[in-house]
């Protein structure tokens, strides 16, 4: 049997037809229209899951929603770049196609599937992160997703690492979000360029057309020492995050998406050194935790929020 | 059917026989000699066992010990209090007593008590703060103790809250035992007397015999400026690991045993307002986590390590 899978993002609705080996069968997708409020949205997933329907029967559709999700109510907690707040989504699924969905937060779905088929797959615990505009995460702990009490957990982006540190769009001062994120990187990269007139960067964004994530990693390539420190600054923020995940989960996988980790072992290199000198009892323990790159992109949450229709 | 349940101290080792019901029936205590070497403490566990033995056969043994534990191999990775490295605890009292022990960490075994009978009975998911010498945690999630891949997990307190703070023991800087321990509020009370010679802490510090992590809460109590904001202070870096927590598992409950936490509500109280205003979503979320004290005092340990035979 086949399940559904909804992506639902900021600009458009991603869905696919997932198979029972987590493999995508055939996709669709269409606009999100935030613009015309909660009902219109409600109105995209229905027509798409349409589109996908050709006549067959799911065994489930699953949803991943950005923001705090409510999977025992069925009901969008709160959303503030689709503009929904405590939303009955479930019930407008429902009353439109018959549906009864399963509502997932998106990082947390792209991990199940990153956790279940991708780059975690057999593993006992995997953890993802995702260092883009913020940093997003999902923790699967032997194969279920940790939502918490609330079903608003893993926030790992939102756990503070700068006591009264720079302010983070949650409200809190010093997220590892506001360190980490590719925007972060991205601050850092200018701020170095402000202070170093005659640094590589401007040439590695010039050649770009723009400063962005990539600017510092391959400026330092081509052997730039500002670039370097860039570089190195990020990485050891990054790693006092990744380092407090693996003393809290000690998961056996933690795997990296978004802009920033499509550096590789450029990023990955110097992030497992600094881990591993910092982890809690690290000169004693057998098994390590292994830092490593997610496997499925942009698919991830087609296929975790068909996963999670399953579970 | 009865389990026995064993606390390994640096100083005494504790044992209980503890029923279906998670009470303790009888208790024994014994030194746990570590000068006398690894060999001797098994020897002080196999006696305690026949002590608490009296005929009677248990359903299992379980062993909460400091340190990093591996439950698979029964092995003490790491328990430097107690000069135990790489040692095959469960072959060295099997050898003596019959008995296949349980092997978990004193904080993850005592977290499973207060979530099982204690403080999160009944609750969806429970992390147990222990503000003591240091800052120890387990975190209990649908009735399961996380330990993570290695046995290692739940590490809270070697959780960076200020990146290139103050040194901690585990050789990173900034972690929330640094900032949230008794002896962290001491150190802060010690230097905040030092700096203010009239303050009423003095006159506290007399009656109790020292300074000690309720010096700043009484005289604070009774109007010194200074002592409140030595609490205040406290509380703000108590709330800031305490709002990671939240952050990253949104548990049902989060429950304070150790020293600082007999201070209760005069703690509880502003540390509530603080996560509050800090955790994620909390504005929209319907359901919080309750922070409360804990409630099986020394008990835990004993009761913890027999639920986990009984597993």
């Amino acid at each position: 049997m086949n399940y559904l899978g909804i992506d639902l993002g900021g600009t458009n609705i991603k869905g696919g037809v997932v198979n029972e080996a987590g493999e995508i069968l055939r996709e669709a997708s269409r606009p999100t229209m935030v613009e015309n409020g909660p009902d219109a949205i409600a109105d995209g997933i229905a027509a798409l899951i349409k589109d996908l329907e050709q006549g067959e029967t799911f065994g489930g559709v699953g949803l991943g929603c950005p923001g705090t999700v409510d999977d025992e109510s069925g009901e969008v907690v709160c959303a503030f770049n689709l503009n929904l707040i405590h939303y009955d989504l479930r019930g407008a699924v429902k009353s439109r196609t018959g549906y009864e969905i399963r509502l997932g937060n998106d990082a947390n779905v792209a991990a199940l599937a990153e956790a279940t088929v991708g780059a975690g797959k057999g593993a006992h615990s995997t953890v993802v992160i995702t260092l883009g505009t913020g940093v997003g995460c999902g923790v699967v702990l032997e194969g279920k997703m940790l939502t918490g009490y609330t079903g608003a957990a893993s926030e790992l982006g939102h756990m503070v690492i700068v006591e009264d540190g720079a302010k983070c769009t949650c409200g809190r001062r010093g997220c590892f979000e506001v360190y980490a994120s590719a925007t972060a990187l991205i601050r850092m990269t200018r701020e170095a360029m402000a202070a170093n007139p005659k640094s590589v960067m401007y040439t590695v964004a010039q050649e770009n057309g723009a400063v962005d994530g990539r600017t510092a990693f391959t400026a330092a390539e081509r052997g730039d020492g500002t670039a370097a420190e860039v570089v190195h600054e990020y990485v050891k923020y990054l790693a006092a995050g990744v380092t407090n995940v693996v003393n809290i989960f000690f998961p056996e996988i933690v795997a990296f998406s978004g802009g920033v980790a499509n550096q590789g072992e450029a990023l990955l290199r110097p992030l497992r050194e600094e881990v591993r000198r910092q982890e809690f009892g690290g000169a004693y323990v057998k098994r390590h935790t292994k830092l490593v790159p997610c496997t499925l992109g942009y698919q991830a949450g087609i296929i975790g929020a068909a996963l999670l229709a399953k579970l």
